[in-house]
């Protein structure tokens, strides 16, 4: 059954589940906080629900509880980072920081890191620089699920780009995977038994599939078929781009790293990836407060622009997020049936007592 | 008639018009060599094609001839250029020759042009970089013609978006526009009377159109309607995506610039815009010929992997124009006969007399 958790309740329950996993209270918190904000802006995929999935790479080594994220070349302006394995949210915090030192000294920072794990949202690390001033740009390349145009195999992973720019009321954070949807969308399809749009995935033989079980099951497979690229199949809605995107994510990721790419990312490794970071100042170009009213401006001016009939809301990029945050904030975080059923089988295995788990009759059955 | 023109014959042609419209030789031979490439790389719509629209622009005095591009604002790591509305290729040579230098010898360098005009294609700039052994974006707003998600507005350009990235054995180079279509695309259906897909163009009704004619003209007036985001209409299929990277473009164009946004870049000052450019140095991330090599052979796999039934390629981005200006070098360059028809009116007009205009018989009529 759904469960409705306060922020400050869910937050210290993940930041006592990380803490048994055998992290320091400050990585814990890290950790919890880049999981609190993809519940908070509505991104359940990426929050809570991926507990266990982090459990499980724990318990079998394939991200290393202690390990130390390292700078293993440095300009002013950049680094490479080797995240031997560690946690990526750590590793993304980490590389983001460096990003945002360089800028903040020397104008712009760029950062490529190889050698690390799922990070969570790349979203939260743009937001990082948003938060101070600062223009960003975050992109990682995770295990194949996507085809190329025309093309049958799983070449590229889901490739998510981020970039943000400080505005007002809240900043402009674009945050989206190069394909599509993401695995999680066919798999909400799945779940409901509800019939997908075409344009979704495609099975090996190029078939455009709309019944979500036999695509999560093809996915899910190292066989042929994938998720096609934002754009669609082939080249008339412009399916070449999402897909020359995706190619772009993983050249300045796993390419310019010198780390894994996509294809590399299966079994074992399927937990790895390598990202990419660049943070700059918009003061290089001018008053800083100045450029920040005149992206307010223009970001109201398109939400204020005339409507298609039936539609009475046009939002930008991170207005939905910002606006399920504060709600969230103040009514409580939901936790879906399956995802709290997993949270307890990892307290139960980790010996974690955490008022959360006995107040159950304090939280809202949904 | 469509014409075929020899390269040389076809410069040659293009730099005497540039000399007879008041530019040097020098920025003659600039301007002629971004038009060249368009038309070499099989981007007819920013070539030859482009000369009738400068040519009014510059009799009109929307573009300056004798202007002279301007850094206002400089560090290190970037530049803050003033276009002073000279020809935008000249500009955009400017600038990115701007970046290339920091990049060059601070590792990376950002240049953001208010008050330019149209450049061209996006993806000249990042070529140049390229070509430098350097990875590099370019991107332009433009007059405004698309849609937000759910809007009826024109509220952005076609905001092209171009990334380029060192390769053998021709570089990584994508530069596509964040719209499905651009205006062009729309303007070869209309000629030939062929109806066109859905997901292109909505009307300020929100619906569908398929009729060139009546979707080229919705694009032309100021009215509502307009081109959909890649992704297409709503968020089903990602045109959420679409808009944000359109609005992106913007921002690093028009906002970070304090220059005009696509709203304003109508009547009068169509011809008007704003660019970002970004290049940096792969060796400030490891030994540059070694990512070169990483990234010729992802793409060489891209290539390489598995099909969909009834499709024998698969391309990477740039592959498609790297062998068509091969071919046309051998082959020589089309020029559709609307195309050649403008170019005579204007060497009329100007006084211009070429070999390539006068040795009509010893083209090939096509």
């Amino acid at each position: 059954m759904e469960r409705l958790l306060e922020e400050g309740s869910l937050r210290s329950l993940e930041e006592a589940i990380l803490k048994a996993e055998g992290f320091t209270q400050e990585d814990a918190a890290g950790i919890a906080d880049v999981l609190m904000l993809s519940d908070l802006y509505g991104i359940e995929s990426h929050g809570a629900q991926r507990l266990f999935f982090y459990h499980q790479n724990l318990r079998e080594g394939r991200i290393q509880v202690h390990a130390e994220p390292e700078v293993i070349r440095s300009t002013p302006v950049s680094a490479l980072m080797d995240g031997h394995f560690a946690m990526g949210h750590l590793v993304g915090i980490r590389a983001m920081e460096e990003a945002i030192r360089r800028a903040q000294t020397a104008g712009v920072g760029i950062v490529a890191v190889r050698n690390s794990t799922h990070f969570g949202i790349a979203g939260y690390y743009t937001k990082m620089a948003a938060d101070r001033g600062l223009a960003a740009f975050s992109m990682t390349n995770s295990a194949p699920f996507a085809l190329p145009t025309f093309g049958a195999e799983k070449m590229m992973g889901t490739n998510p780009f981020s970039f943000s720019m400080p505005a007002d009321p809240f900043p402009f954070w674009f945050d989206a995977s190069t394909t599509v949807v993401t695995l999680g969308k066919v798999e909400v399809y799945n779940k409901r038994e509800k019939e997908m749009p075409r344009g979704w995935v495609l099975d090996g033989q190029g078939r455009d599939l709309q019944e979500a079980g036999d695509a999560n099951r093809i996915l899910l497979s190292p066989g042929d078929g994938g998720l096609l690229p934002l754009g669609g199949p082939g080249e008339m809605l412009g399916g070449h781009k999402g897909y020359g995107l995706s190619v772009m994510v993983e050249l300045l990721t796993g390419i310019l790293s010198c780390g894994e790419t996509a294809p590399e990312l299966a079994g074992d490794k399927e937990g790895h990836a390598c990202h990419f970071f660049l943070a700059f100042d918009p003061s290089l170009f001018g008053d800083p407060s100045g450029i920040r009213e005149r992206a307010s401006a223009y970001l109201q001016a398109l939400r204020d622009s005339r409507k298609q009939p039936g539609h009475e809301r046009i939002f930008t990029a991170g207005e939905k997020a910002a606006r399920t945050c504060q709600r969230r904030l103040h009514e409580g975080i939901p936790v879906d049936g399956k995802t709290w059923t997993e949270i307890r089988t990892i307290c139960t295995e980790l010996g974690v007592d955490h008022p959360a788990l006995t107040g159950e009759e304090e939280n809202h059955d949904l």
